[in-house]
């Protein structure tokens, strides 16, 4: 079986609610696949916010990747003890973006 | 001449003029190319819409896919048999946008 | 050390703010990297806004570059020599941002 990679992108908070709508439409699916969700810019800020943060946990523990961009938590006075222990921090979402893409991610902006 | 292939990606209603008018500006192009237009979450709604459907049957008739996703129209109560006949619609959008890139095209989100 | 290779997509006046920052953020990476920044519809007429202009054309000192999309030039009613000197015109800025995926280059859209 294929085994698919994808990166999801958001950096506005009011896409949160389409992009885990996303993310678990595509875990319904039989894909061996691996889910990251990089979060950048106000965006990060939903990391912090219930009941967000249930969903997100159940999606993780399904092995969904949450990051967070490190200049957007600057930029939100947010440090990473705020956040909850499954969200990994990167120093540069944008950075990130380009990496996974170059090992063949697909991207996905909802 | 090198074969090219892209999907591009709505899940906003507002977007379709503009999605509209980049196929069109990319047909005019001395490219070969195969294009899909990908629609989930509300986007899927406009598929019902004239006058978006006469322009969509125009395109479709010079080789562009226009796909629904099934999650989608379940969401909006639109079962296939609602939607124009050019319109296909596959279980999963995102699975759609993931498998299309993985097999090398390219993404664009008017 | 990978050179990278990465295309940012901008249609919306709004988003041009982000869309900086990101490339920045981007610079201050110790990557090696391509970066080119497309912008095509309504995006386009911000070439000619101070003070992005000044923003832009610090990075384009720093191997940024800068394209705008012809027909969207033309829906705008702007001729190439009212843009600055570093900003590149493309035919089709779709068909750019085909070329440079099909080519390896990630795509970020702000």
């Amino acid at each position: 079986m294929t085994l698919y990679h994808v990166i999801f992108h958001i950096d506005e908070e009011e896409k949160w609610p389409l992009l885990l709508g996303n993310v678990k439409n595509l875990l319904k699916e039989n894909m061996a696949i691996e889910i990251e969700v990089l979060a950048n810019a106000v965006a990060v800020s939903d990391y912090q916010l219930e009941p967000f943060i249930d969903q997100m946990r159940n999606l993780s523990q399904q092995g969904v990747q949450f990051v967070a961009c490190q200049n957007a938590l600057n930029a939100q006075h947010i440090v990473k003890n705020d956040l909850p222990a499954f969200v990994s921090v990167v120093p540069a979402g944008v950075a990130e973006l380009v990496k996974k893409q170059s090992s063949g991610y697909a991207y996905i902006k909802p």
